[in-house]
């Protein structure tokens, strides 16, 4: 999950000062007007790792915004009043009145984050704690609270940096909580990402921050907390639906972005190991382990990344009778008049089998997000239910491998015009390619939003280099027998 | 839960006749509009005890409606083909088109009521089945699924006969599902009731059917049926936020009509048993295990009931130090400036103390919702609202009882017209009990629905009749030392 935002994101000084006026501009007079109209209240949440500077963003945030109307409540270990009343109590003591905003440090998520992590509760006790909050959220939401709820993400080589640098400079001035440092960074990603996959809602929404540079993840919280408010602002009682991964006006790096295309792999060696490997998955699909369980493939990626090419090898030394390859195109009669999950699930194999998807549901946040085929509301909701589909399938036993397959944009253009001076190969080229790939930068986002919510850890995606063809195809055959050896 | 459903409900033939054109008509016109329309699908799920009559129910909706366009499924054991695929492939397998409708016998709630009846799961693990299929069912709706859920309600005295004539009949005909017999009777009612907590969402209500009479059962339903189909053609995307416990057009009686008036106790009687209770109280509320817990007092009731009377015979034995009465009338600025529940719980007592409230969170469900003062939603969603808070508040510790005091009518009149004539209660009387007289059955009808939704297994109603003082103030004192006594 939120790949891209483990990526470094850069922004220098100079795009930064360049921002700040307007950035305070906006946020200060959407602030202002809802403090004038005592519109609603807003709370903000405050979580994540240590070192990746809660703190100073706060700070920035008490710059660029109205302090007369700012308060920040900082929940640690419950004291006195608060220790002799069930554990909302304090929350709910600080409530902000319409039209203020509070900021809460330490907040209703830390007890079940710190529990989970310490394997004090498992995993049922856990969701059953989500679901509390999930509901206690939705009952702020619909009387009005405006809940704004902010991850801070660092990798462990920058977490360890900067908290070595706040050591140096004072080891007293920062208590740090237990379970967010560094010997826990592993664990509580993990959980911060369950945390953020159960209750990240149109009506309190999860922002996931990268916090490697400063100028950008305070730009990243101060440019949504503005867009949240004018949004509410305008919109009466809605919130917004949407949880961006991109934050509009910033520049962006997805986890789609930073393949590295150069990988590739000469002819002798390709053809060696695709043997060995379409060998090693004969024999695996072979055993009475495997017959107990199934798999589904999914291929999706840029048009003419080879996805056809890398099932045919994938295909090549299974039992015919145990496999199926579905084209998904356009949905038929039947398939219309249904949920559009329902058209996946008629093709879901009996256990023991295979499904090959080249293109699947993914679609949904795909092309008819791109396309506009499907509503904004209808598509933002699909990861969720995309994630809950296949936690469905996992749990069965399917072993569930998504691969995207990418090429640069110079590599597509050559592969088209190979294609159209190439007659066998004239069928797959369409004035239908040729129209997407004008959309080559909306197409982009939406895979990088796309791997960014659905890379689960039970379904997590593999982002295939495929400028080579004979890299790609290997990178597929291995990614397929590693994940079966690890489910047999 | 629910306790109007367990009341029987009387419908005699000839009103059951008159009845049924309009019905069928409503019924069937709505169906037939929304299949030409190809509008949406509908779904109808048939959960609860055996011997209630499901099967026959869904014979007279095959006579009433337009059987080209209805399925019946029934889910036993999963069987060949869903055996192999995951547990909800056979459920997406028979997911009606748009303009059809599916019954669906044995739902996908059966396995986690069956595994919890039977304690093969946990609360937390049921819960957190609980939260999957309320996601599944959100998708559903969302993907314009009209999903409505009954569940029949039957007395044990009254199963135990259906299931006798049942047998007698035909023993063979009938296959029972062994949890929703007669030995789990009180566990499935309570995992029914939990369900319902759960998963009752305006998307996707559960409708609770009481089964004694089954000319009143079907008419429910066919009415419900007809009622939200309707709905649903007329409103497009939304569908019904309510889960009506009052089925519109069909006579009702609700657990305050149920309340028996005529209970009354004698002055010596009283004098004895109220010092008893009054002793019993006040050692109860001085042990060391009290101390640690900690109580909240609700008390509600028809105007002029005795609420303040009966509250000053349970202060009486209390320290003065552990305890504060709340008078709840019109919430203050700051209050107002806040989500409803804000107000009660800024008055939650340390632990080992009493906040009794005279008048309480209950008035948006009474008050709020008869004088218009809280939309539609925002009185509906109160109920789950409650029961979430309460639920914060026993797992706290805190004891919890919430007291419904009862009176006739006249009793009422009788005792308004003595506050005007008694110059030191002239004060007790105004134009807003006059006012408030006037819609008598609107609060009747709101009391009903408040208490069948909120008297939870954690935190009941008591029903008190008060229509003798010295019988209500003796009721609520037992009471309380009685839950005391069971908390300790």
């Amino acid at each position: 999950m939120f790949d891209s935002a483990k990526l470094p994101q850069d922004m220098d000084k100079k795009s930064f000062h360049d921002l700040e006026p307007q950035l305070r501009e906006a946020l200060l007079s959407a602030q202002l007007e809802a403090v004038e109209k005592k519109a609603f209240s807003i709370m903000i949440l405050v979580d994540g790792l240590d070192g990746a500077g809660k703190g100073e963003a706060v700070a920035r945030l008490y710059d660029w915004m109205d302090a007369r109307h700012l308060t920040c409540n900082a929940y640690g270990d419950p004291m006195d009043e608060a220790r002799m009343r069930p554990p909302l109590w304090r929350y709910w003591r600080d409530l902000p009145a319409k039209g203020e905003t509070a900021i809460v440090f330490g907040s209703w998520y830390q007890q079940a984050l710190r529990d989970r992590i310490y394997d004090k509760i498992d995993d049922a006790e856990f969701n059953h704690q989500m679901a509390r909050i999930r509901r206690f959220e939705e009952m702020l939401a619909n009387e009005g609270v405006l809940l704004l709820k902010f991850w801070f993400l660092l990798p462990k080589e920058d977490q360890e940096k900067r908290l070595k640098q706040i050591k140096k400079k004072n080891a007293a001035r920062h208590v740090l909580a237990d379970w967010a440092t560094l010997k826990n960074h592993a664990k509580a990603t993990d959980v911060g990402e369950q945390i953020i996959l159960e209750t990240s809602k149109g009506h309190a929404p999860w922002f996931v921050i990268p916090s490697q540079n400063s100028d950008y993840r305070d730009a990243a919280i101060g440019q949504t907390l503005a867009d949240s408010i004018r949004l509410k602002l305008e919109d009466g009682q809605h919130q917004a639906v949407s949880a961006p991964a991109v934050v509009s006006g910033l520049p962006h790096r997805t986890a789609v972005d930073a393949i590295d295309l150069t990988a590739s792999v000469s002819k002798s060696d390709y053809e060696e190991e695709r043997e060995k490997l379409q060998q090693r998955l004969s024999d695996l699909s072979d055993t009475k382990d495997f017959a107990k369980k199934g798999m589904i493939l999914v291929f999706q990626g840029n048009d003419a990344a080879g996805k056809g090419g890398a099932i045919r090898r994938v295909i090549r030394p299974l039992d015919p009778r145990i496999y199926r390859v579905h084209p998904i195109s356009a949905p038929s009669d039947e398939e219309k008049a249904r949920p559009y999950l329902w058209r996946f699930w008629r093709r879901m194999p009996a256990r023991g089998h295979i499904a090959i998807f080249d293109r699947s549901w993914y679609e949904r946040v795909l092309v008819e997000r791109v396309e506009g085929y499907a509503s904004h509301d209808d598509w933002l909701r699909a990861y969720n239910e995309i994630n809950d589909f296949e936690a469905e399938l996992t749990k069965f036993g399917y072993v569930v491998c998504k691969f995207w397959l990418a090429i640069s944009a110079e590599e597509q253009l050559r592969r088209f015009k190979a294609r159209e001076e190439t007659v066998y190969k004239q069928h797959k080229i369409t004035d239908d390619d040729w129209r997407n790939r004008l959309k080559w930068d909306d197409y982009a986002v939406a895979a990088g939003d796309m791997i960014d919510r659905t890379s689960t850890h039970y379904a997590p995606w593999t982002l295939v280099s495929a400028e080579n063809k004979r890299h790609a195809r290997l990178t597929v055959l291995r990614t397929i027998c590693e994940k079966v050896e690890e489910a047999l």
